[in-house]
């Protein structure tokens, strides 16, 4: 940032975050969800020159505001953004209730993440690119977006159903497997190396590093609390009262800012992507939720750093060269609807054509997660500027026509659904998952 | 933030973050404004060389992480949340309540802004120091922190006292005044030059400034919005309900926040700090509370960012340097003192004897006020680096002195107060005032 001022950049922030919410609440006014037209907005900054170029006019955003002469501001803006978004995706997320979830939600999930990922990078290596590129986009096909699969769901007022119930359950597993697979891929990419003992030893240390987090922080921590807890109020009544009460007065949200960071540069350090350590951060204070309630607090500061990181992946996206790449765009798309829609809808085939249908739709939105996947792979260099634009079109159009799809699969089994003028369009910031 | 990784980057911001809410709960642990703890955590990151030095060790924190590479990060992190911090003080200015304060609070708050101002003036220029620098000086000592002197009485549980009222009242009164010094004050900086029409030109420009908006934002807007409500309710009820909801349905973070920037940005565009328009963007969205609360949601935001104010503030200390300026600190700390506590005390006086000596003394915490006043003449190279560490000598001291001497005023008024031993600690980030 060095020769910008300190106005400018206030300037850069406010127009910024202005567009990136207009785009959200003309998204959401529509019925899409408002990633879509934060990304959209980024699109536009960084393509204004282009854009208007086609139209005969010279007007440059991008330039105007100085963006060009340094980015790292809002990379880091974007970083803190993900980390706090994955955090709280990771609240919604304690263990567990992953261990109640049952069989079928496993199955569902699991097939899911099979075979898109073996699709993907069977259809990119046959492509001719290299082995880490095609690892990274089998790995952005993989995880569905538990947030906008769950708005859907909360906005046709279906939550009690079963194909709901086993969709947000297998998304949730789901989610914790892309984590492992993400992890791996990182780690190969960084490893360099092609050999297969490497590949092994890079694995091992992502899904250790998973396993080892989500056993003390999700698990043991959990447990030790319960037993310290159980053995506290028994005894003396009135300093137990007192001894609580003071333990309370920690506030819960620097804690979780200090954990949540402390665990990403963990994960960071140790080779793997920074928003695991965040993910697992946010599903072991799941775990304490009565005790450090916090996701209330994660809400508001979301609403002012997460636009920033959308606003940096529709930045990252040049539609100058995109031409090139449209058709392999489309054949992606393809492929991530119909192998997610195949694998979870075989793994919910025991309970009927119906919800197989349903819950196989219902997995198909990828969302921020498979974009999160591919700017970890651009940052590493591992995934080109074209392959990058691909997967941010990939999850924007699953993104976009899973809720159609979705509620068509709803109504096909539940016939027209009657609270269907009840869907209610919330605006700003509510609206991130 | 060239050449550090965004993995430093991540330590960085984990490291400071910790060590000022560490900072800040310490001292809170020990009845003390947690920001007296968030600025001795900067002191210590940036002195850390020079200190384990002095105790014959080689350490360096500030070299360790990298922070003499680049701190443009962490004046960007600084700046907005010194804006958002403003903004949040604003909002618990509305103009409407102001007016009501009535005339005891204005004259206290008047006369408690003029003589410190002049005195700090007279003393800096017959120093031989610029006039710049003096009137600088003056400015940071002229107002009171509300957010300190709320909390003390609050746990005091006093809030009903006519002391407290006329305080809080003229707390109010006497930020809007030291926010139209401050407008005059960096004006004439940025001006330059000392001619006498320059400077009255400058002065009405701030004033304009900040006029106008309360003008528009809090007496405008406000009587147009109700007379539009009253308008509409009368005639058909139904629509008026649903046109209502949908309005609502705009979220009002995302509004605040694009107006707190826009209105900062204006500021300074305008020749004046950021924060002045910060702080009026506040005040106006004060009179909107009902409509678009957004308190709430600036709480866990500024939990997160105002820190990295103080941070900021501490880590412009020089500590090896400070021994110079030792003498001249005290000579202003106890010119700060007596000043506020005369002007006050004597606009007090026909509320009795009794009730002067508390409103004097519950008038002297600068807090973080006169800081920013401070950084914002060293940022404009206005404010030398030993000037800028007597201010905050200053602005620390009254504040850590304040509750003592209050609670002293109070109880000699009053007697032994019945509630002493139910004032709470409160720890974290419910401690910015």
């Amino acid at each position: 940032m060095d020769g910008i001022s300190i106005e400018t950049i206030l300037l850069q922030i406010l127009v910024l975050f202005t567009l990136a919410k207009l785009g959200g609440m003309l998204c959401e006014r529509v019925g899409i969800s408002s990633v879509i037209g934060e990304i959209a907005a980024g699109i536009l900054v960084v393509n204004s020159g282009f854009l208007f170029q086609l139209i005969g006019l010279n007007f440059d955003l991008f330039h105007l505001l100085s963006l060009d002469a340094d980015m790292s501001l809002f990379e880091v803006l974007s970083e803190l953004g993900v980390i706090f978004l994955l955090f709280a995706v990771g609240l919604e997320t304690p263990f567990s209730e992953l261990r109640k979830v049952g069989r079928t939600a496993t199955l569902v999930a699991v097939l899911g993440v099979i075979l898109p990922f073996f699709a993907g990078l069977t259809l990119i290596l046959g492509l001719g690119h290299g082995q880490t590129e095609a690892l990274f986009i089998g790995a952005a096909m993989v995880a569905t977006s538990v947030g906008i699969t769950a708005r859907v769901i909360k906005d046709m007022d279906l939550t009690r159903s079963i194909e709901s119930r086993v969709i947000i359950g297998a998304a949730v597993i789901d989610d914790v497997l892309g984590m492992i697979v993400l992890a791996v891929v990182v780690g190969i990419a960084a490893g360099g190396s092609n050999g297969i003992i490497d590949i092994v030893l890079v694995s091992a240390t992502g899904i250790a590093f998973v396993l080892l987090v989500i056993f003390f922080g999700s698990i043991v921590l959990p447990k030790a609390r319960k037993r310290a807890n159980g053995k506290r109020i028994e005894p003396f009544d009135d300093s137990t009262v007192c001894v609580r009460k003071r333990k309370f007065s920690i506030s819960p949200l620097p804690l979780a800012i200090i954990v949540c960071l402390g665990l990403s540069f963990a994960a960071s350090y140790a080779g793997l992507a920074a928003i695991i350590g965040a993910f697992l951060a946010g599903m072991a204070f799941a775990e304490f939720k009565d005790k450090w309630p916090c996701d209330e607090d994660f809400r508001p500061i979301n609403a002012f750093l997460v636009p920033f990181f959308f606003l940096f992946v529709g930045m990252s996206v040049d539609l100058a060269s995109f031409g090139n790449v449209l058709v392999l765009a489309a054949i992606i798309t393809v492929l991530a609807v119909v192998t997610k829609y195949v694998g979870c809808g075989m793994g919910a085939l025991k309970l009927g054509r119906g919800s197989a249908n349903i819950i196989g739709v219902g997995m198909v939105p990828r969302g921020e997660v498979g974009i999160i996947v591919a700017t970890i792979g651009l940052s590493m260099n591992a995934v080109s500027q074209g392959m990058f634009s691909v997967v941010v079109f990939m999850s924007m159009a699953t993104t976009i026509i899973a809720p159609f799809l979705l509620t068509w699969a709803f109504r096909r089994k539940y016939g027209e659904c009657s609270n269907g003028d009840q869907a209610e369009v919330h605006m700003g910031e509510a609206s991130h998952p």
